[in-house]
């Protein structure tokens, strides 16, 4: 085996009451990262489409580049490894770009060294490349993508990560309006003090929303996705979103939130239908302020980032 | 049927990073009621046991009268019923007494009459209760009593209550000092206004708790249990807290907090052994203090309220 090609999905972090501690991962979109073994040692970055030329090659800049350094240093591998990168996902959306693209770079370069390390090791060298990426090594996009699924983020010192149960039937939409988003902005509108009984309703939200996963009660998850933290303030920065919001639960979606820190939205539903019912009213909300948008309709993604090509 | 009697269990309120928002019941800890037919229409409190004198046996003030009075107007039941009280619990100690004591009478009253209504909707009489009992219609004791094991209140407008999952082999300690807590202080101690990562914090444990109970992972239940809202400034109001809690993790036990608002300390445990080795431990400190205190080990209870006798 010389080279192997692995998928990593899209995710949506921030769910909603998740806000800085969830994350679920996204079946259908995603980035294509091809992993090959070379004869000079090192990373380089060989190729990379579908950025329209955004993304550097420069290694220790590159989501993939910095993410496969530090795996090699940790299994002291002196080879060298070439990466083709594919994207399939926008960059600055929300969608978990940069996370995607890391996390298949690891799966494809730890399949083709024969899986020295587990899935759930890998997670440090992808935070690392968060790190390059965003500023901060998040693992709220990084760990769905890697594991699939909701995935808790309960600790970063020390790191605790879960992998939560997710019901059958559960769909989602992304809207991804063609905006950018600073995501400083983003940041610096959030209140450092909360009230505490907005803490105490957030926390509330969490549970019922962590507590309907397992139980497979969509009512329980739909009644909890209620952000009253980050929501009220960053809400405003993103068109149409109170309109959605209130048309969504009219055709039976769950819920609806800021995807990371947006401007994609995300919405959850019980069935495709309902998501791809949900996404034809974003579509009118959007046309209706005359904004260009793109909207995908998906399954859960529950078994996170997998090897698609191996020669 | 002319005379039914119920068992209420003890609760633990406020369970750690579940603040205001969860309870649990225990197992083999609580109060007994027997409610019978009687000619004179209306409810009447005729003996009051195990309460030193305390209790008012006046029915609006009586928690079980407050508690049939409301059930009764609901069922719209013209006939009169006697109410014999007996306490297993102290009073004002944080364990939920109040609350045992009009759950017992609302299950004793309702299988008497013929089970008009199912357990969950007795609930709103409970809390009537605990409105004259405490000053505010609070849930979090009066929910897991009825219902058993650990329950989530999500909200209150409207009332919102999921019963958790119990893992097999759960077990606690309660730690009942003897001193008398003023709740008013107890409550102003709260900070109104709590930082942004400290919520955040408080979010990921109760996710990670309830993760934890779904999953029967004893070691994410025991990394979660970490109050960092109202714990830090109320345990300073409860003697030999901090000693108790570094204690307990090195006999296994899986985590500490406040019964409710004290001055009772719980703690969780893997099996009776480890809950007995705890509360060995709690002894020692106490023993220390120079401060009597009563020690419980319970499993923790699944089914809630019961009846123990019908005649």
């Amino acid at each position: 085996m010389k080279k192997v090609t692995a998928f990593a999905p899209a995710t949506v972090a921030n769910v909603s009451c998740g806000f800085d501690i969830l994350g679920f991962a996204v079946e259908e979109m995603g980035d294509k990262v091809t992993v090959s073994l070379a004869d000079e040692p090192g990373v380089r970055v060989v190729r990379i489409e579908g950025d329209g030329g955004r993304l550097p090659y420069e290694v220790d800049k590159n989501t993939c580049g910095v993410a496969l350094k530090a795996f090699l240093a940790a299994i002291d591998y002196k080879g060298g490894l070439e990466v083709e990168l594919y994207k399939g996902l926008p960059l600055g959306s929300g969608m978990g770009s940069s996370a995607a693209s890391s996390v298949a770079a690891l799966e494809a370069a730890n399949q083709l060294l024969g899986n020295p390390l587990d899935k759930k090791a890998l997670l440090p060298f992808a935070m690392k490349a968060e790190g390059v990426a965003c500023g901060a090594e998040h693992a709220d996009n990084v760990a769905p993508s890697l594991l699939g699924g909701f995935v808790l983020i309960r600790s970063y010192h020390p790191l605790d990560v879960t992998k939560l149960h997710v019901p059958k039937g559960l769909y989602c939409a992304l809207v991804h309006p063609h905006l950018e988003l600073n995501t400083a902005d983003s940041r610096s509108v959030l209140r450092q003090q909360v009230p505490l009984k907005d803490a105490i309703t957030q926390s509330g939200n969490i549970a019922g929303l962590v507590a309907g996963l397992y139980q497979e009660d969509m009512g329980l998850i739909s009644r909890s996705l209620q952000d009253v933290i980050a929501e009220p303030s960053r809400s405003v920065l993103i068109p149409g979103f109170d309109e959605i919001k209130s048309a969504i639960k009219e055709v039976g979606a769950l819920g609806v939130g800021i995807s990371g820190s947006g401007p994609t939205t995300f919405i959850l539903a019980p069935s495709r239908e309902v998501a791809e019912r949900a996404s034809e009213i974003c579509q009118e909300v959007f046309d209706k302020i005359g904004l260009e948008v793109d909207l995908y309709v998906s399954a859960v993604n529950t078994k996170g980032t997998y090897v698609i090509n191996k020669a």
